[in-house]
């Protein structure tokens, strides 16, 4: 049997580029007792990941990518073949694997078995209902706690995390403003995703939209980016704001480490507070997130929003795009394109 | 009657010196109707008005402070004239007020009544017992929340806040640690304050020193001082890490914006929170605040430092200190050196 996979080539310098990956085509060996095989359906593509791409990156999380290996990737499989008694064969896992038709792991990998019974398409378990879903909902829930008509400022609205943070707010009676990095973006924002307003991160009058946008100032600003718009944000926020942290893609690019905000006196000043939170720390309560997400979709207040790439070769494009600002909702690679098991139903 | 007082002569350019304070005596007038005449029996020497000496600095908190006024600061004094129905004669008032040996006030400045049958010595109102020991408590007990066995780490933890803070990690069981900007200094925290440990924060081996000093990491940061520490430290948090942060001396003192942290994504990878705060946004709590520490004075489980400037004039160089790390504890001016009424007893 072949497996086609997509290597990382060389480490990005910078923002990632297309030839920093390789479409490669392996014999998959069998497997071995102890181990199982798990036939990847969708990748999810995170930019998060970029941080693993550097040179001794490695932390508690995960290790440095190794060159001319496939690249690690949050995935959803299903199990094909298993000689490990705890999983059997056809049971639905999102894991921490790699860009691959087919993984082969030991039970080691970070690995969480999914209901295959839920009535929703299997790319939401990677979106509005995996990780980036549930980061929405911890950092708003555990640390934004928005009340009726504050004001919560979403980074990267329209992305993943983003285009679902910025819904959460609604429900909660909160005025949702994001920021976006086209005006194409900052349309679909306000007409596809319920958002109040919308402010372009790079206009050169920045500090003066985002004054009009948030004209009772800043309550939550839920940041998965970091970087230079943290210190304009800073300058608005109220007494008693809020900002759940969970990405800084800004540093992750960046060849050097940039300097923080020079402002989080700010923080002082008005008693608020910069929290930091990652989705996988909170693994025991991924079923009260999402119970809760799922609700809100079926009551319609919610929607996942995708942008879905055909064919395990397009995951290293497909994420190059993520940077590039072409992505809107969630990106996710589709392994098979003539794959029609697109649902926990079929 | 004549009222000596010490003016802000120019604004400092970086570090306060000497010659940015000149004292001035002035013919005391006589208060109007609705004027009470304030005599100062403590000037309370903070750092963080610092802040407030530079041109445009006004904000919510105070104006910035004109050239040629009293510098402004928080002052223990006795009404010895009122002509306001609500004060009367001998009531003992903390107030935001002016280095001089009197003030007049027509009750629109930050006054909290002090309760004038407490047996502690007149000074602990603007230390153990006032705003830089309630800032401790606060810190530590609605952010920090040091647990046992737990590590607290403390930025100048010979100030005012500090040596307070250091004293209630401990009580709650925790180890301290405690920064200082001199072997002495360090030397005294062990020995006077019960620190475990204390590192000098300008040490050219500072990761090592505080690797050493912290071998389980850090859990709590107190931040009094902001700036290059705290990119330190961030290196060094546990899981769940809490940083209350309520000062940033080194940002008063530049002359343009510093850079923050580059590494404010440690607050993501740990889960951990940087959280601000200002002692009299919670004057609604300030009884039990002063409550809790007079109940471990009384045990005798936290002790006051001081460090005691005689008469009005010193003020401007006792503040200068506070810069050239020359205090320990917390610095306060006594008015008039030969004023014997030193406890609330008398």
């Amino acid at each position: 049997m072949k497996n086609t996979r997509v290597l990382l080539a060389r480490r990005p310098a910078g923002i990632p580029r297309e030839s920093d990956f390789r479409v490669a085509t392996a014999e998959l060996r069998e497997i071995r007792d102890g181990e199982m095989l798990i036939e990847n359906l969708y990748l999810s593509l995170d930019a998060g990941f970029r941080n693993w791409m550097n040179e001794g990156s490695g932390d508690d999380v995960l290790p440095a990518m190794p060159l001319d290996h496939p690249v690690m990737g949050l995935t959803l499989g299903r199990v094909k073949q298993s000689r490990r008694s705890e999983y059997r064969e056809g049971e639905l896992l999102m894991a921490r694997l790699a860009w691959e038709e087919y993984s082969i792991s030991d039970g080691g990998d970070f690995i969480v078995r999914l209901d295959a019974s839920w009535p929703y398409p299997l790319s939401y378990h990677l979106g509005v209902l995996g990780d980036t879903g549930m980061s929405a909902y911890f950092g708003l829930t555990d640390i934004g706690t928005p009340q009726p008509g504050e004001t919560v400022l979403v980074s990267a609205a329209g992305g993943a995390v983003g285009s679902v943070a910025g819904q959460i707010a609604k429900i909660h009676g909160a005025r949702a403003v994001g920021f976006a990095g086209s005006n194409e973006k900052c349309e679909r924002l306000r007409t596809e995703l319920g958002y109040d307003d919308a402010v372009h991160h790079r206009s050169p009058r920045l500090a003066e939209e985002l004054r009009a946008a948030c004209p009772d100032g800043i309550d939550v600003y839920f940041d998965s980016v970091g970087g230079p718009l943290l210190e304009h944000v800073l300058a608005h926020i109220n007494e008693g704001a809020r900002i759940p942290f969970c990405g800084a893609v800004t540093a992750y690019n960046a060849q050097e480490p940039l300097p923080g905000p020079s402002n989080l006196f700010e923080l002082v000043l008005k008693g608020a507070r910069l929290q930091g939170f990652m989705t996988h720390m909170q693994i025991d309560r991924y079923p009260e997130a999402r119970a809760a997400l799922a609700g809100w979709i079926d009551a319609g207040k919610l929607r996942s929003v995708e942008y879905v790439h055909e064919g395990v070769e397009q995951a290293g494009v497909g994420f190059c795009h993520l940077f590039e600002g072409k992505n809107f909702g969630k990106s996710v690679v589709r392994v098979r394109p003539d794959d029609v098991s697109d649902s926990a139903r079929s």
